[in-house]
């Protein structure tokens, strides 16, 4: 019998009944059978190897491919148990999937504790192993059997496992002298297994549960090539060194404090010296856009939020309402700025000649989260959104959108961020109880935002599902300095926030008309923006950004009139800085600011002031030489 | 026998007893005994007529006095309730107090209505009756007596007041044909009082108690000259007019909104571009003063607030705490950011090099009043503070504190108020239970701010009980265009806040010292500055402080090329504004930018283009002709 087996571009081709996605993939080329890992048959990810017995949509997943990857380090775990298994005899193993880069296993080692040092040697066998390129084998297996084999192995764990599964839909898998209960799929082989490092080393609870036993969980990840391990490794140490918890405490940007709260940042006054300029520049950009700022409180009664339909979205997970001494009067944290500037277009009548009407506001909103999801700025419960709603007539959609993209674009590149790509979220067809508004609303709002896009010079994808439940939005995605993407700026159309708030403006026509709203955030918030430009920049910002531009470093306490003198001419030329006037070491002294990456360093000594010179060293670069006041300028200048 | 009489300036007088405050002033000049109204005899305000039998010290009070304009307004309104009985017989009396400002009566006429038209002839009588001169007698009478009295004038209300009094503590006060339950004490007789006005009529139930009955409530105000009462009532008309509510609105500064909640405002685009330049001239002078900024959030966990005393002092009062979907985990608003500071102090090791640290911030604080109890932008539920605490050494506090009363004196200033007085505020030495906070460490800062005080050239008061529960402070009260006293800016000492966050410094010996903290505001709060100043102003800002400088005005569209070039001339030359392209007369474009206080109306009309000229209106002044470009810059700034 033969099959039809369509491929993503659409091509159908026919191939017997019982054929497999690695036999299809030999019948294109054998270098692309090489590496293939695993397909996606009918929209399910099954093992390459697996027979195809009917009509299929097909998709070949190599290393390439995130589900290739993800099958890659699914296998991988299974031959991490197969070595710890054959080093260590008795091991009871729990659950052990691939996560967004390798994969962990959960296991219970009885008396025995496994420490780093006993990895080295995992990893070893991991390999030997591999090198057996033993198959990967699937066997589906009734649940009696499949009892029996975890019982002999006195395996608690997996027979706990298995008693949650229907009898018919149990598989084992199986590579060299290891078999595992599993789903799959898997790789063909283990030979694809090069490269392998188990990364670290964890306590966790049995299913989670902290009154169950607590497992050792083994963190690891594996390549195809040693030179990609290598890669990666050397990726991880620059990302940790580039941490931006770490940095921000080092450079004193921004701290936390158990008695304030998880996830409450507080600027020290470095970062809020940045935090400021980047609300300057920004508020610079909006007033030649025509934005008129606004200041609103963090709190509204719970009726605006009832309005809003906030409150019957999150009510539940988020922070409480607020409750007063007067019976009936309760105010919620605002969890965004929307409502508070609903009211404001609302508080006089509005005529079509004040639209677009461009609302902005630097707005610190709250949320709540768990505490286990909080991440340094990354993951707050409160952060300033850099926030501006644009209330607009149908017609101005198009065009205000356009007009936010260009200030987007315009805002990142002045960041430094060259590489970005914008990602349209529209609704999710199949599932329209997860939004509020009409169909036409919806239609007409993504038809604007695709239209306005197609205008614009920017890499795009298209998600469907991931609009915001009152709208469909575009969000910028930055690539920093080490090839992260990362989520940044928003900008939504909404055609449902107006409804709820019955606003109005007088037409042309002078008859009432319900204007359009627009919420956009270019960095999205400032404390996500400072954790990205954090770890993009490695802490060294932009020369126009930083807090101090220089340091002005006195060999000896004789030159510090000079260096006062030197510091006041410099600020006429906004250039600021400052003198380090600690009684340390030269040397020390430019260890300690060159940590601080202050971008330029004077030294003073007895040759500076007595040809009236500045001794430059540029951070990171080192000695630059001597040069002039007004070269030294110029030279700084050319840099901004 | 003779008794001794104490005066304010410690001089001593022998009397004979029985002498009177009359007799004394008498005894000093004809022209003083024709002014005193009442006096205080050891501490206690009597009639200026009442026998003085043992040794005493003595303030003579005239109209020149708080206390002598209130004896005036007492009698006053004994005086308006023996014209309400002889005009409305049978008119039942509650009480008739004076107040800030004159006086009240509530009063019940049964089944008459009075009417604001009523009110003349009411006036006309209490005139008729002054002019008898009738005399204010004072009389002590049994519980008995006074029962019988008001019994036989069926006053339910009087009847009810003495049923809560004391036998033998009761006193009567007549003139005229009026006697009225009263404790005293009233000026000599009627005449002094010269000038009425009743004012306004207003309901208020007995007692306070909405479930008793609605009385008749009647304001009135009284003085010694036609002149005076003229003038006041010109104030009242200007105070009106400059209602910061009220031009608010106009204005389009503020806004608020019920959905958002009472005394919650929002800052519309022209009043946040007033409020961000009042912060940019802060910061700027504070970043020369040697302050740094820091942004911290708005909530806090109830901890924190516990640990500095204010969930104690505050906690039923307030708004209430915010809890969290994880059980125990609790938030406040935040009332103060003093503890967010603290724990920026504190976040780590601190040496006596870093002293003193200014830490400031912009900080929004939110505090529950009643909805009773806000009024505008003064009384409002949350606002901004500019904000700011001073870590020092105990040696630095009288140096800080005084840089500090410069800084606020220079801000003042800068703001166009140049009246203004300080208070300093110490402890009640009675009531030491009010404060927290060991004794030696209150009677140290008590005297550094008197210390750094006396170096400073400014009026001040010291008023005994008025400090903050944790510490002495000094406000600022600034007198405004129409006299009136508004306390502002604010600094106090604070020895507490550190002991109870165990803040600490490495001192010089190398040993762990407390800091003290100064908490200081110049402008108070954000907006409570904005209303004194707009009522100051009346709404015609400071020209660098305003946010359009200058309007436009084309006499015809055709002349619009030629106004948007000179817009851009004068951008710049950092002069702001707008033009107005509406659709309108010239008559109706120069009246509504006279209402929004715009500075500068500039008429382009066919001459103006013909010789290249502006022509300059200036708000509230009218046509200042033709200038030429840079005679109109040269003008304009030296305004600024």
């Amino acid at each position: 019998m033969m099959i039809n087996i369509t491929f993503p571009d659409g091509n159908i081709r026919e191939y017997e009944a019982g054929t497999s996605a690695m036999d299809i993939a030999k019948s294109i080329s054998e270098g692309l059978a090489r590496n293939v890992l695993s397909a996606e048959v009918n929209g399910e990810v099954w093992d390459a190897t697996r027979p195809i017995d009917n009509d299929a949509n097909i998709k070949l997943f190599t290393w390439n491919d995130p589900a290739g990857k993800s099958t890659f380090w699914h296998s991988s775990a299974h031959l991490f148990a197969e070595a710890l298994e054959s080093l260590y005899p008795g091991t009871k193993f729990g659950i052990g999937p691939a996560i967004e880069t390798g994969f962990y296993y959960d296991v219970d080692l009885g008396d025995r504790t496994l420490t780093p040092e006993d990895l080295p040697a995992i990893e070893q066998k991991m390999l030997e192993l591999a090198r057996e390129k033993n198959e990967f084998t699937r066997k589906s297996i009734s649940k009696a059997d499949a009892i029996s084999y975890f019982k002999e192995k006195d395996d608690e764990y997996k027979l706990e496992l298995i008693d949650g599964l229907e009898d018919g839909a149990i598989t084992f898998y199986s590579q060299g002298g290891f078999t595992d209960l599993c789903r799959g799929p898997h790789i063909p082989t283990t030979s694809p297994i090069k490269a392998v490092k188990l990364t670290s080393l964890a306590g966790a609870y049995w299913r989670g549960d902290e009154n169950r036993k607590q497992l050792t969980r083994i963190y690891g990840v594996t390549f195809p090539k040693q030179k990609e391990l290598k890669e990666y490794l050397e990726l991880v140490e620059e990302a940790k060194k580039r941490d931006h918890r770490k940095l921000g405490q080092e450079l004193e940007l921004f701290m936390f404090s158990q008695k304030v709260g998880s996830g409450l940042p507080m600027w020290l006054p470095k970062g809020t010296q940045i935090r400021e300029r980047l609300q300057s520049y920004l508020r610079e950009q909006q007033e030649k856009a025509g934005y008129q700022m606004v200041v609103t409180p963090h709190i509204g009664q719970k009726e605006l939020y009832v309005t809003s339909g906030h409150y019957d979205k999150y009510g539940e997970d988020s922070f409480q309402p607020i409750k007063t001494p007067k019976e009936g009067e309760e105010f919620l944290l605002k969890p965004m700025n929307c409502p508070h500037h609903c009211e404001i277009f609302a508080h006089r009548p509005r005529s079509y000649k004040e639209l677009p009407l461009r609302i902005g506001e630097f707005g610190t909103v709250y949320r709540y989260e768990q505490s286990g999801e909080l991440h340094g700025l990354s993951r707050v419960r409160g952060f300033t959104q850099d926030d501006a709603h644009l209330f607009c007539t149908k017609e101005q959609v198009k065009g205000e959108f356009l007009s936010v993209l260009e200030l987007t674009k315009q805002v990142l590149e002045k960041m430094g961020f060259e590489s970005y790509t914008a990602q349209i979220s529209l609704r999710d067809p199949e599932k329209p109880e997860k939004y509020i508004g009409s169909d036409e609303n919806w239609d007409s709002a993504e038809q604007a935002i695709i239209e306005a896009v197609a205008e614009v010079d920017m890499e795009t994808t298209t998600a469907l599902g991931e609009a915001a439940f009152y709208g469909p939005k575009l969000d910028f995605m930055v690539r920093d300095a080490l090839g992260r993407s990362w989520q940044l700026g928003t900008i939504q159309v909404d055609y449902n926030l107006p409804e709820r708030f019955e606003l109005e403006y007088i037409g042309a026509d002078n008859k009432p008309h319900r204007p359009v709203m627009i919420h956009r955030a270019p960095f999205g918030s400032m404390e996500r923006f400072m954790s990205i430009l954090i770890e993009h920049t490695a802490g060294k910002f932009p020369l126009w950004l930083t807090p101090e531009q220089f340091v002005i470093i006195p060999v000896s306490d004789v030159f510090l009139p000079y260096c006062k003198e030197l510091k006041e001419k410099l600020a006429v030329h906004d250039i600021r800085g400052f003198i380090d006037e600690r009684n340390e070491t030269i040397g020390r002294k430019i260890r300690d600011n060159e940590m601080q990456k202050i971008p330029f360093l004077l030294i003073i000594g007895e040759n500076e002031v007595a040809d009236n010179s500045i001794g430059v060293r540029v951070q990171g670069e080192g000695d630059k030489g001597s040069m002039q006041f007004d070269a030294f300028v110029e030279y700084f200048k050319n840099l901004l």
